[in-house]
């Protein structure tokens, strides 16, 4: 039997981002009791995502830190603020930094998974917001609502999902963040048809699950792209029927694309982050009815194209979580894994500990793992 | 009783090209008879449309030239050549710059109005094909598969719609391009919803369509918007439900949609052709669901946008014609016309002979009208 801290400060041990592009800190911090509508949760495991990168590495925001990143995590509900009803202490669940409150004209409508009450702003400049975690008396910031590099963590009551206690946390926490964007992204947001020809660029964790979403909808051929070949034995792994290199071409990657499908693809999906890379994955996709998604994230450059390529009928949009709403995805893809419908273990490469995120980071900048997935604390 | 030319080669006038960005020239041109699958027609009435004057004006490509422009017409079929079974000497027609050959893949496909046997590469730099018609000892290049400046042109049969014979042909020759395009850019290629919120940028000919096809779909509230005053009644008439001049306001006219419809119309349709309005209908949308549909004409620069855009899952797409078949989409049209369920006389404000189209393209040029339509030919 733990020790009962509800309502007190738990001291604790977290991966503190001090400034922008440096060495993550392991640390002591202090983290509140949850307020109003908040929860507490011991952070179990967390995977460490591009995402989390982009901010730390890539984005050169001075105001961002000092924070604590993670944001695919999965855990235990420690204690509860005033107001919660869904939650207990000894749930287990996975945090969501796409919330969904269920009562926002957003939530109620079937075609969006943004949630006013969450992530209105969210992604937009606003992704960073004031945590319950302090650090030598200074608050840190709180990463996409969630911050999982940390033992303990609050977080809004819409913005957690409560999961079958027969989940393994080590495993289900990439379900949080790259296995439904990707499946997502093929799913719910290019709504890939049974028969169709679908690319994926980007063979990471987003693209693996992507190629694994363009499987389960039914796609007849599934090409997956990546400048790393020691990728493709996995992305067969996941459903890809054919693997293709851009290094192995002369020409560009979508009249590569445009030769092997005969015309295009039905549906791409862009698992980078990459604007040239979104550019020629819409540019791969077959006219008149060819979609494009972009699930890799990134804001910092525009990205373009001739305007032809959309007025002979392709389609370009994107996804954020693969455009499933927070709460209802994550129960819906950790039943779907613990039903043996969806891949989740052959994600991950590596297992680490918290204190070894930096190891982490630096596999994931140099492309030498699929997902890592850092212990943090013991159940 | 006119005089039967059929296997002849009718020597008539036609406004010739010669050269990029000069007045068009009255000439005598001799239009050779149909070939195989071909049918000649008079030209009867033509429309004079921003695509004619892209091409003439702005495109800067002298190997489109000498050249035969106009492509919004109708007419009346001359002769047919060998193989013709669809149409007869004396059939009421329009031509399609979006050809329909009913047997292809994409003919067959409910997904697209492209078809392989007219427009696989239309629009792709290949809109100048050789023409049956010559001048001075000159081949003259076809504009669009069409050429209607012209009292004969000699088009595919595949790119020809037969009309209702009640229809005024100096009325409907407007159906063959702006109405199609605007309307169905609404109907087909955003899909209004009933109840939704439109805003339409540009209110020429196209944008006054797609004002219609908004409001024949339903739409609740539909924002026309120009930089020209002078076109607001105009767009009442057609559906609009408020207008705005960006010239009005300070602000960029994407926050000034954001800011009027509390987050972002549903849909918004770009009908100039120009790609820095593209980039602000499509961020005129609201974050979730909005789509974004190009109908203006232009492929001198890119398009571009922040991924953010896509990825709250904005759609960004365009159209042709309006994404309407060929010959079905003119045949529809034509009879909602007859059947008084579509407007076209009031988009025509001004008519001309085929002796004053330099004056008509000025006009055109500098905004004076909606659609000025040029008498080519009597019946």
């Amino acid at each position: 039997m733990q020790k009962d801290h509800s309502g007190q400060i738990i001291s604790c041990k977290a991966a503190v981002a001090w400034e922008f592009d440096k060495p993550l800190v392991i640390e002591e911090v202090e983290v509140a009791p949850p307020q109003e509508k908040e929860v507490r949760i011991k952070i179990v495991a967390t995977g460490v995502c591009q995402s989390d990168l982009y901010f730390l590495l890539k984005c050169m925001n001075k105001a961002l830190f000092p924070s604590v990143f993670g944001h695919e995590a999965a855990g235990i509900v420690e204690s509860i603020g005033p107001g919660v009803t869904e939650f207990q202490p000894g749930d287990k669940v996975i945090p969501l930094f796409m919330p969904q409150c269920r009562e926002c004209h957003l939530c109620k409508s079937p075609k969006t998974n943004l949630c006013v009450n969450g992530s209105a702003g969210h992604f937009d400049g606003k992704n960073f917001e004031s945590s319950r975690i302090t650090c030598k008396g200074k608050k840190l910031l709180q990463f996409l609502g969630v911050s999982s590099f940390s033992e303990y963590t609050v977080v809004k009551e819409l913005a957690l999902a409560k999961i079958d206690p027969a989940a393994p946390l080590d495993k289900v926490c990439v379900i949080g963040c790259a296995i439904c964007t990707g499946y997502g992204a093929a799913v719910n947001s290019a709504k890939v048809e049974p028969g169709s020809t679908c690319a994926v660029f980007g063979l990471g964790a987003v693209g693996l699950a992507a190629v694994m979403g363009c499987r389960a909808a039914g796609a007849k051929r599934i090409i997956a792209i990546d400048i790393n070949p020691e990728k493709f034995e996995k992305a067969k792994i996941f459903g890809a029927t054919d693997v293709v290199n851009p290094n192995d071409h002369s020409k560009p990657i979508h009249q590569v694309m445009v030769e092997m499908t005969n015309g295009g693809v039905d549906y791409s999906i862009e698992c980078i982050g990459n604007v040239e890379i979104m550019r020629r994955a819409l540019e791969s996709c077959i006219p008149g009815w060819g979609v494009s998604v972009i699930a890799g994230w990134t804001n910092m450059q525009d990205i373009s194209t001739q305007p032809i390529q959309l007025m002979t009928g392709r389609k370009w949009t994107g996804t954020l979580f693969g455009g499933f709403k927070g709460k209802d995805g994550v129960s819906q893809m950790v039943k779907a894994y613990l039903d043996k419908k969806v891949m989740v273990d052959e994600l991950i490469t590596h297992n680490m500990t918290l204190d070894q995120i930096n190891e982490a980071i630096t596999l994931m900048k140099h492309g030498q793992c699929i997902r890592t997935v850092l212990s943090v604390s013991t159940q």
